[in-house]
Order: C-alpha cells, then structure tokens, then sequence
C-alpha cells in the first residue's frame, strides 16, 4: 500500500466533494444554467481578492493571465520596473521582453524582496515607468513581497500601475487589492482555491482599464477589454472550462463559508507551525520573509538535497517541491496551501524528521512535531 | 424528472469513465508519473490526426490554439488567405488583424464552401500569400471543407502553408493531416474526443516549423517552440489542466480501440442517418457539403426557429444549438459528435417529431425515426 501526500506549491489537494463535482455530467456553456454558475462565481471570487472589481476568469494556467496583464495594458516599446528575486519574478522580464516591452530589472538576492524605497527610487528617477510587475509570495523562495508599501509608492502615479502576481499567495498571504492600490491581480485555481489546474484568473482596477485603453500590443485569446463585456453578461468570450468552473463554484462556496479570513489565519498558522518545526530540527529557513503559501527550508550541509526529496516521496509518499535554477538540491520547499489543515503539515514534519534520521543527519524524532503542536495549541 | 440530453457541437456528452478518471485524486506534473501519460496522450493523439508530425497540447479553449497558429507562424505584415464561410472562419480573419497580419478574404455564402479552384487562383495571383486558413467543419453552418483538395494546391508551394481549424471537425470528419499535406491543423478537447472543454492542441509539420523560426509576432503562453522543447521531455512549458490530461488518457483509449476509421464511420452513419431523417420529415438541410459533425437544419417557413429550440430544450430535454448571427432562428443544428451511439441521434430525431407537432407543423409522427433505422439496418 502507497499513501501519496501531495505538499507541493500547486497544484495543491483538491477537496473530494469539489472533485465530485468536477466529475459531473457536461452542461453546455451558452444557457442561463452555466451563465448563473460563472456569474456566481464572478462575485464570489471578488471577497477572496478581496476586491469590488471585476475578477476575469480564463482557460489557462496562471502564466496565460500574466500574458494578459502585460499585452492588456501595455504598448511596445513601454518600460516596465521588474524586481527580479525569483523564477516567478524572472517570468514578467520574459514576458515583457517577448512583447517589446522595455524591462527595467532589478536584481535581488533569491530569498529576499525588493526594498519599497528601491521601487521608489526607481519611479522617482524614470517617472515614465508604465507599470510595476511583482510576486505576492514567489514560490521559488517561498517569500512574501511587500505589497502594500508597493501600493502606496504606486497609487497616486497616474501613469503606472502596480500588477501583483498572486498565483501562489491567494488565500494563504493577506492581498487586499482594492485597500492597497493593486491594479492587477492575477492568479490561478491549482494554489489555494483548491482545484486542478486549467484556470486563471485577474481582478482590474479602473486605473488599469484605462491602460487598456491605451494599450497597442497583439492580444485575441487573452483580450480582457472583450472579456469583460462578456462577463456583464456571465459570460466568456471563448468556450470556458466547464467542469473546472463548476468545481470552482463549490470550492469558493468552501472557502467563503470559511471566510477569507480565517482561511489566511489558517495558513498563517500552518506556516508558522512549520516554521518553527523546522528550525526545532535545527534547520534554516531559506528566506528571508517566509511566505504563508510555501516554506523553504535549506538542506543542510552534508546532505544530498536531492537524495531528501526523492526519500520523502519514495519512502514516505510525501510530495514536497526541490529549489528550480541554481537552488536545485540546495533548498526543499513544503506547500501548506489550499486543502490543508494541522496534520497535513504534522505528516509534512513527520516525514522531514523521519527522512533526515535516515540520511543520518543527527535529528531528535518527535521535536518538530512537539514544537507545531506546541504552536497549535 | 428531468433527463437532458447533450446534442450541441461541444461541449459534448463525457463518458462517465473518463468523468470518473478527470475526478482521481490530483498528482503533480513534474513527475514520472505524470510525463508517463503526457508522453502517453501526446503519442495517442497522433492516430487521431493522422499524423507522424508532433503533436502540441495547450491548457485553453481552441481558439488559443488557433491564435498560436497565427503568432508561431507569421510576422507583421505577412499575407494570409481566409475564405469566410461562417462565424468560425470569420475567427482566423479577427486573430490575423489582431496580430497586423493582413488578409486576403474571399466572402463565401454561409454553407457553402470555398471551392478549391478559387484558392488557387487567389493564390497564384498572390504567391506572397503565407499561410491559408480554413475550417474543416465550420461549426456555424455544419459544412465540411475539402481540405484534401486544398492540401494538393498548397503543399508544392514552398512559401505557403495549409493551417486547418479541425476544433469540432476532428473525430468526425476524416483529416488526413500527413497524407493531405496539412501543415498545421488545431483542434479542442471538448468535442470529438469526449473531453470537457480546457485543452486545444495542434499537429504541425515541418515545413510549418520552418515557418516559425521565421515568425516575429510576439508570443508567451503559446510559444509552439518551447512546447515542442517541452514535449521532448513529455512535458509542458507551464502547468497543465492536469485531470483534463488524465481524463485525455482514458478518452484516447477508448477511440484508439475503436480506431480512428470506426469512430469516423460511426460518426458518418450518426450523420447520415440524421439527414435522412430530416430530409424524410419534410425538412431542408442547410449546408451544401453537409458534415458528419452536426447537421445544419433549416426551420420550416411559419415556424418560429427559436421556438422550436426552445421546446426542444424545455418539453423534451434535448439541446441542440440554434443559428449564430444572421442564422439566428433560421436554423438548428443536431450535433452528432463524440460519445454518441444510433439511439443518440433517435432521441434527436424523435424530440424534432414532437416538437414539429407541437408548434403545429405537419408531420407524420415516426417517419424520421424509421427512416433512421433503415439507414441503421
């Protein structure tokens, strides 16, 4: 027998009954049945961003409403302020560049974030920065950004917005879009919405839609001008994901019922949790300000970071991710993120504590499980 | 009680298995496991297509598929051919103008075709024309193209590639894509192949990729040749609508068993069997060169058409579309297409009987039943 425990940063569990619904028979997507679901589900989304704008919904991964923030409201030849301390950061300078899009980079330690004063001395100095690209939490490091102070850097430019890429973060560390300034906020349903992969999502400020205006770069699949006269109508201007939108209506049904609040406090716990039960094995954590999504944990020295990850998942069926780029072996990151509760992460330190003993790393069995029941209690 | 019966040209009815399947418990697309049935779906899809060229899956609608078609293969200012035959066609024409491709447009009547000898002359007379695009079944009219024909005209042509919209044609219609000379032909998941909507794919040849190593237009969540990069190493380049890919797995496996040839015969005797029938209830076809996808169906002069649609969708249950744009409540399309078997389209036929009846048409009741089944015998 094999039990899988699946702790990556996406995708994440999907609850039973969310799946079950997924599973039910196809409706078609033109009738007053779908149109009530994906309007329900418009403005359901609206408490978890925490935003009275319209949430765009498209058939994607979250790398598709990425693309749609830059070709929406951009033109060739803009300039874009980019910190880059991440895989996930690095994916806006990519996409910008693929676009034409002038990228003004800012490099960060892997681990860290960009300082708001940096990102106000670069506006300062080039006023003419059309928009701001930053992570919510970037999962390659599991930290958090600073979101807010970037808001207040940002809000009162009239020509620059601030584009958060929430993929990872939503529902695990607190973005309140419309009280912080973002303009745009995307983010994808395999993270802490709870369901399979497939769709993205972006709520857009009235400051952003007025970019839109402006904005010349290509766009069909991916126009949000066109989708949101859709959406006036609980609609999608090409052939949604049905089955994902109607998995979608139940787990938001979950996770209001929660309310956004206590799902963020929730995570806040599980992260902390594993946090401290990691550092009560005598382990670092890798980043500097910890994201609630997704904890880093370095591999400590003389053990074979990829020997840990393989021994998790063969051994114990715990599915953490490894570190991406040049942090491959160096970093192991667990996702406490969506579906999960006490002993999800309980299993996640069990697991840790377990494998490095077999590694033969010195490690006392049961301290960080002690030290997050601890926190729990 | 309410059964409802799924007739519409996609989403189409999903088997329960393959439903069952998408609703397994989610694993992680960076594994083993999970390049162990990309790989697996990516090879299956090809008997499907008839094609030894790779073939590329995106999370998406089709319509993502067709506008990388258009990115991956031209640049600003390139020509291209798109006879507009229908609301799908027309779609080509609106991604080409969106990316600053210029088109060539040669307006057909709606259920017609573009006869083959056209497309040539426009073509000799413009042998800087790059790419021609066309349907295989235009949806709107439910009218198949003669692609093999077209094939024969473009594919001596160094500079010009054959790019075909099989999205709701492909299962039904035969494409020969290798044997025709298709260079790019792009379908979707929630048709033929008994998927819910959410991933689109597209075969491409290599003269196509020739063509992409040239193409300039700007590119990102459909870059063509990362995913083929990806493909290699059965992967994607983001994440993937994982349980639909699942779900693909097992609806592959049940048309392979079949076997291409059965499943488009089977959808030929569906087809014909529905046009007999109708022609036997006094009624018009619509489309010239009727598909073997849906059937186009003229609504009677003193019957209202949305009428019609509507009686058969709330008295019997049975959804089947009704006309797009100026075809509104002109006529009604039966699709045939996917996970449907004789007493699919018998319902079909029957719900038109009493319907007709109902609205005060003259009809001899069973007529088009029994005309079914002696074409079934």
């Amino acid at each position: 027998m094999r039990k899988v425990y699946l702790m990556t940063p996406g995708p994440t569990p999907v609850p039973d009954s969310v799946r079950r619904t997924e599973a039910q028979e196809m409706i078609h997507h033109r009738t007053k049945e779908h149109s009530a679901i994906f309007g329900k589900i418009s403005e359901n989304l609206k408490p978890i961003f925490k935003t009275k704008n319209p949430v765009l919904t498209f058939t994607s991964s979250g790398t598709g409403a990425m693309e749609g923030a830059v070709a929406n409201m951009l033109s060739a030849g803009d300039r874009a302020l980019v910190p880059i301390a991440g895989k996930f950061s690095e994916r806006w300078a990519e996409i910008c560049k693929a676009y034409g899009v002038e990228v003004v980079s800012i490099d960060i330690e892997w681990g860290d974030v960009a300082e708001p004063k940096i990102i106000k001395e670069y506006l300062d100095k080039d006023p003419g920065i059309k928009a701001v690209f930053v992570p919510l939490c970037e999962t390659s490091t599991g930290t958090v950004f600073p979101i807010k102070e970037y808001g207040e850097i940002v809000r009162n430019r009239a020509d620059t917005i601030l584009v958060v890429d929430a993929i990872s973060g939503l529902g695990a560390c607190d973005i309140q879009n419309d009280e912080w300034g973002v303009d745009i906020c995307v983010s994808a349903s395999q993270k802490g919405l709870m369901l399979p992969p497939g769709l993205a999502f972006a709520s857009v400020s009235d400051k952003a839609w007025r970019f839109a205006e402006q904005s010349n770069l290509p766009k069909y699949y991916f126009n949000w001008k066109k989708a949101l006269k859709s959406l006036e109508k609980a609609d999608t201007p090409y052939t949604p994901a049905v089955s994902l939108i109607l998995a979608l209506n139940e787990s938001l049904k979950m996770l209001n019922e929660e309310g956004i609040d206590g799902v963020l406090s929730r995570h806040s716990m599980l992260a902390d949790a594993t946090r401290t039960a990691m550092r009560a094995l005598g382990l670092e954590l890798f980043s500097k300000y910890p994201a609630n999504a997704v904890t880093a944990v370095k591999v400590p020295d003389g053990i074979d970071g990829i020997e840990l990850k393989n021994t998790l998942d063969k051994k114990y069926g715990v599915k953490v991710a490894g570190g991406q780029a040049h942090l491959k072996g160096k970093i192991f990151r667990i996702a406490h993120l969506g579906y999960m509760e006490k002993f999800d992460v309980i299993i996640a330190i069990s697991a840790v504590e377990l494998t490095l003993k077999d590694l033969g790393y010195p490690v006392e069995l049961g301290r960080g499980v002690r030290a997050a029941e601890e926190r729990f209690e």
